[in-house]
């Protein structure tokens, strides 16, 4: 953990916040708060700054902050992702997070187990954690928004020429005989499952104006293959 | 798995195999097998090709395979990395297999925990089991080298300008005013440990040749950061 996110119903008075002491781990490098402790710290969808810890009282500490900077830059990304096992999603949320990807559509496919669709993962506050664990890694304040799309056809039709507008389109198919390559931004970049999208699926997406594209013979794991096509598409840039 | 990875001493007479079903979970993929199913299989640090399951008798499958395939080409990528956390270990170095790095350094530096070099994980048995999954993973057999090194200095000094010779030196180090791009091959990279690399070891790391780059604003988690240097230093190519 680099940045400890604030919330706003944590913040008393400007400049002053109560924070739980058992809201992270002992170990979450930043923590546990001791008086006089600087800590990076960024408002939820807002400014980054430092905090100093004023005392720790009955498990929680009290802090005063000064945020001044602004959160990086956004990645100009939009992924489409069908929904992984959730003990992956938990780690590609993540990911994506720390990535800067600020859009996240999580789609259902044919090879997509049912079962993942019944998880009790899949709320908005554990999506929202699993983001903001991201967010504090990467040293970013604002919260990607997730959407769930149980049935993909309707989404690819109907959503997803408004999502995509004006976006370079792209979908990882390993096996395509198109490399990934730079590309120009935004990007709008759709991930199968395991096993991949089925000659239908990349049929739907190819009416929407989706390119196939491959990272050569490897088949990696969205995991993986994730970070991979981010840097690939959208090289780091200062 | 992609892949089921034959080892020498489960193949009979040529062409023939004896697997325990054990040795794969059930949800695997490409496993459990039943007779006339086809796998891909590839022999430990050889070819790759495919099998059919024979019979299943008492917890052990006979396959009949055929290799016929060169694995795909290596990452021209050695990676020197600070040694993390035994459970991100386990994660990093399927990652690293499935991006087909062969050559990696576990090192120490002053921000390891101490404790770390003590896990049960750091086995031989177990980072070959690691690496073998992101082979299994990846479609490919040759099975990176993993060498321990728990003291940074003498490896700097006196092995690296061996492994190093010839290679693109770079050490990712968040804050270098170099940003990370396209390097010629073949690159030796270092990552540092959570926290990063001390000046001290930046400076050690600089005497032997190494250059610091940065991917930006962001502080990404060693399992992130991974596959998007590799990416970003040596762009995937057919």
């Amino acid at each position: 953990m680099n940045l400890l996110l604030l919330h706003p119903e944590e913040i008393t008075t400007p400049g002053r916040a109560l924070i739980h002491v058992s809201r992270y781990p002992p170990r979450a490098g930043l923590w546990p708060p001791a008086p006089g402790r600087q800590l990076r710290v960024g408002l939820l969808d807002g400014r980054i700054g430092t905090a100093t810890v004023e005392q720790v009282n009955e498990g929680v500490a009290s802090l005063a902050f000064d945020l001044r900077d602004p959160p990086p830059a956004p990645l100009p990304l939009t992924l489409l992702l069908a929904l992984p096992r959730p003990k992956m999603l938990r780690r590609v949320l993540r990911s994506a997070a720390e990535l800067g990807i600020k859009a996240i559509w999580l789609l259902n496919a044919t090879r997509v187990e049912k079962s993942y669709w019944q998880s009790p993962l899949l709320v908005p506050e554990r999506l929202r954690d699993y983001c903001a664990a991201g967010l504090e890694q990467a040293i970013d304040t604002v919260m990607p928004a997730v959407e769930l799309r149980p049935r993909l056809k309707p989404f690819v039709q109907d959503e997803l020429p408004t999502i995509a507008a004006g976006s370079t389109r792209l979908v990882a198919h390993p096996g395509a005989a198109a490399m990934a390559t730079a590309a120009p931004a935004p990007v709008t970049l759709a991930i199968g499952p395991e096993g991949g999208f089925t000659d239908y699926e990349i049929g739907l997406l190819g009416e929407a104006g989706f390119s196939a594209c491959s990272l050569g013979p490897r088949v990696l794991r969205v995991e993986t293959a994730l970070p991979v096509l981010a840097a690939t598409l959208l090289p780091p840039r200062d």
